[in-house]
């Protein structure tokens, strides 16, 4: 009974602008399974609830991908508006962020639990998710910012003694003053095709390596750019006898949410105060 | 369609002989549901799953119910038991193991990733849920010895600074040589007949404690006879004014468990590794 | 020779647009030195530069000042937009964040990195001094939106083990839907006037809790709405027998911005990278 | 005079079964110098005492020896209920456990203290008396999955910190569905005789390694079936001109017993609480 | 057969010069057995090895008792002396280093290691046995200019996260300038002819604050003027109801030097390196 | 106005004994600036101050220059009666420690704090500017044994966690007994003079593993004999492309001296307290 179903939006982390000359703006005549990236790979988790895609907010720093953190900053600004758009609505019951860098998804937080409702996003979700699967986890990602960027966010989730290594494959997204560049997508569609994709051999090694040197027992990733790698590396690494899981942020996301709805549950008001609390606490430790 | 629902396995920590002094064994003549302790917390959480009750095994250390490390101890090797001939029968794909101390929790682990398959237990999935709701939790436990028994799961599990403190409410299970003592059970009859219950009034006032003095922003439970409290504390404290999580471990183990399942994942094969594995790690790191 | 001086530019965290209901817009007609809160306390440190002050971006979600992590993100977003014009314009040579929440603080660090320009700001700043000068420090904060917005940039800073705890003043800036309540400013104004003020009190009360109780070796404040209270809260413990510094973030993020002038140094770019960085790293650990 | 000396029981982790395919069991009739694995490396540490050997309960599993969680769990069990009655027959001091996996340890503590007696294990003595040696250890150890289990035990003990690495050396015990597998028995005997061992040969350069990679700056080592190796492992490394411990279990545990029994301690009656102790706290902090 | 015995030099941190106004010196004339410290509390310790007191180096700051860092550093130079004058003696096994705050103990350990001698020291010995029966310990002892010199000792010994407090009873040594004080060595003597002793109240206090809201498993003394305190805190927990070790320094120290003398170690050479060591580490890592 | 400006005294760790074999005395018919080390490096931070400096003290453990912990250990003693008879003369505002290890430093807090001046010395001031430039710095230094001195106060700073590693050149100081090594001074003048410097080379070889595989962001310098090296590895690495900064001793002691006396903070009086402090804590936690 679709009425009994979960309401779940997924909030893309920014869109392109319609000219832009680095990546394609999202199609609005194109149904919502077409324009969630790898949608293949996530639908059994969307069968048994209602489900919507928000496209994200138009880039305002400009026409191409947010890759550092000055962009991640104008991303997180126009994402929290949306997100606040959508929890005044009363449409949904949770808000998956989508994006591997998670831009604002701490304000998300705040505002969503003012609103009694759930939001999780990708990096938050699957380093929740790994930690409860082996000791330390890995992080392949791609861009020398972006990994930096994504450094604080292991640090400000608390997974410093857990994160074993981020792991860099050197793709960038195009942007401006940039060329002669192998882009992830490129990557993408060869391996979709069943050809050679010199990014996924490079992500298997990077894992491999990882899990040798650095002491990962679970592989996740950074950048939801390089998410379509997960089943790729998975066999990779099966295939060399690894066993080990391999994580992407979109399925963590989304099973998080659903989960914390079915408990119940959302942020704790305690770390994530209204403006005017009931009850405040004289001193906070750590 | 009921053959595409997970068949889940709830499995008790240990069962009293029939014989026992100071606790019933489970009557083999009720249904699932009301063996289930709390059922009516949790029922939401297994709609959608076929679920079966295992009633544990037998204590082998006596008639009286766990508490110290001594009956873990034996209750674990009881408990591995039946968890291999649960996987061996092929008819799960997860088990839930009931028991807020988690008797064989790890060895489970061990045992079902080998077969594939996914175990939960209430410590675990408590901590790892409530870091998910805020920086710190507490928990809420009875019996000194069963307290620094969960005092050693918290370091385990690699929580040691995520858990605010341990809170003691001095209640025990009855056992040979004591008298005198009011049990948890007796204050449960009173708060679910809507009576005062000092137990409620106690575990708020030290949740409250937790939540003042210690830093606790989620509030979590240990010892699964405590597990009853959770929404009388919940209700306590959003009276006050405090708005924060308190959680319980079936729902948590029970909803990680249906997480892990629809993932696909279970332990890493690094963390625990079966006894000839095809890969090996030179050196583990921490 | 005034050529000689380092030419630094405060940058407030943001302005209210000329109708604020809740808090005066900075006016255009005064000199810098009135603009700039308790200038009277940090004059000294702007004595040997040639410095400016920036009134920040207007506020573009209300008319009230910051005080959520919603708040901040916009704030922080209006902000980097500022300091890359600054960096653009190449008339300064450091740029100091004030606002005690430091919004946008770390992607000033990646923009000013790529002009080879210094940024400081008052969080970062005073934990850096405070851990110079004693083991542990503490935080006066008010709002509890506030305190635990602060408790992640503890986090970020990577301070936890540092910061003996965040004490709140229970204080609030005017925003819509409140009333009744005392605000800051007007504690400001009587204690500036020798009159006996409540939030002095209650400041330095809460710095001896700290001291006694948390740990506290040096006394910091969050919210620099609060850093008025600096010299109170300093004679006040000294009063009382406690030899302790007491330290705000201005006089610190200027003392730092300078330092670093000096020394030649700002961020590295390892950890702020460029977009396309000559050498890149293969892993990150922690 | 003898009466005056301590009386030490030495017990086994397990014994294996008379019939057993995989290893001998202890032979009866042998004086208990035979019994004692290694027994010339520790004599001079048993001089001074009244030691007895305890064969160790029978395997319950199998005829195999323990290597994985599952079986650690049985052997746990079983050595608990030996510990109780050692100390019920009030005829020893202290109790040293052999095994280097330690099962049952923090049980046998509990039930130690009960009786004011003093118990000792392996992997405990050497990882404390490691820390008081030099600032990081590292663990020689065989088999992936005692490697694992041994990385709880460094996590239980709260040496994550201490511990460089465990590193691996290719053996395992013999157990049903292997074949053609080296075990460190025979790689012992080769030694002991002077010839070549492969195995010692593995183990110093996996010391060198994790001195130079991991910064051991002591070597311990793990599976008890690995002790014979530190005389070994120290010439080796003396030869190589690394000056450096090398340490094994059953030295370090009948050591610490001896110490603590002079000391007049045993664990603490906080960490270890009775059933019903006279004084409780209300809360345990981490 | 004496012959055999360890021969074991304990060293007294200082010795006051003959005409001191605040300090006995001590009295050559005395044997031994009354020149140590509270020998009766440790007088077993010694009975199995061949010991000698050396009465410490004359201060050379002043004629009080060290209590300040300066007056340590002072002490641990002069101290720093007498160890190699031992260590190239020949005549020794080990060297005990007396004193709580044990100065010169780091410089002793690379002195003696060159020497293939073993040295211990109060401080060490305490924390080390305490973490051995308890989570965490707490330390009672005076002044605060010592407690904060001990507090680095705590962190030089990697202990932070194992110790619970410092807790401080007010009692100082005399010194020029101060009158008026009540000293520890008078309470000593009240305690010990069976009065009341303030002190040993306070610090009875302090130990059930340390246990309560502190979170002490285990009890252990500062400065060594307060190890006379030992057996009567431990009769004053007892009484109470705690069941918790009570630890002093000589005993400790005492004991691990037989430990390792017996066990055959000292120091690691990679951590206290000679000066021109075989062989090198390229990197130390954390 | 000279009148206003900053008097500092730098004081050398120790000097060489006229007649020394080793390593020449310092000239005192030099002036300051040709006395001082590599004063070009560090001349542009002395020149808004007055400065003087302080030859330090005559080694009196022999007529090498420190290394080892034991020297140090002597080099420090000396020097604390220097920092005192400065702080007496009244003649200064602030101490700058010169010499890598900072021999005195933690008892020239104390004592400075007392006369309400500053000291800062070169490790601790290069490891705090270096956190706030990075995540995480390593040493480049010589000499094992001042290696693990360095390594203890890296623990002591508490920056066990931002200490990617201390990275070795195998360089020693010319001292009894050893013969037929290269040393760094020979290397320096080599460098200065535009030829080939192995050392300089080595330093820039290390620094570039400690960027790769240790995770360094930021380079810093041990023994104060190596920070002419500062130009020349900051050149190095530039050169290859790392955009890295480099710090050295000298100008960021001489900097936060100055840091300090702008903002009139030195040291907290509950970190150091003095002798008979007027307000004392019951407890200090961690």
């Amino acid at each position: 009974m679709p009425d009994n179903k979960y309401r779940i939006i997924l909030v893309a982390a920014f869109q392109m602008p319609t000219d832009s000359r680095f990546a394609p703006p999202p199609d609005p005549s194109l149904p919502k399974e077409k324009l969630l990236a790898n949608y293949d790979n996530v639908k059994h988790h969307l069968e048994d609830v209602e489900w919507d895609l928000h496209p994200g907010a138009i880039a305002t720093y400009g026409d191409w991908q947010v890759e550092n953190r000055e962009e991640f900053c104008f991303a997180a600004a126009a994402r929290v508006k949306i997100v606040r758009e959508i929890c005044e609505s009363g449409k949904y019951d949770a808000i998956v962020l989508l994006g591997g860098g998670e831009p604002g998804f701490l304000e998300s937080r705040e505002i969503t639990r003012k609103f009694d409702m759930v939001v999780t996003s990708c990096a938050f979700s699957q380093m929740h998710t790994a930690t409860m699967l082996g000791n330390r986890f890995s992080v392949i990602d791609s861009a020398e910012s972006h990994n930096m960027y994504y450094y604080n966010l292991v640090n400000q989730h608390r997974f410093d003694r857990r994160c074993a290594s981020i792991r860099n494959i050197p793709y960038y997204h195009p942007r401006p003053g940039c060329s002669g560049e192998v882009y992830l997508g490129e990557e993408k569609k060869k391996a979709l095709n069943g050809e050679r994709s010199e990014a996924v051999e490079l992500a298997v090694k990077e894992a491999v390596e990882a899990i040798e040197e650095d002491g990962a027992e679970v592989i996740t990733f950074g950048c939801s750019g390089s998410f379509w790698l997960q089943p790729f590396v998975q066999k990779g690494l099966s295939e060399l006898g690894w066993e080990i899981p391999v994580l992407e942020g979109y399925s963590c996301a989304i099973s998080l949410a659903k989960m914390f709805l079915k408990l119940g549950v959302n942020s704790s008001g305690l770390t994530f105060p209204g403006d005017r609390p009931k009850k405040w606490r004289r001193k906070k430790t750590f």
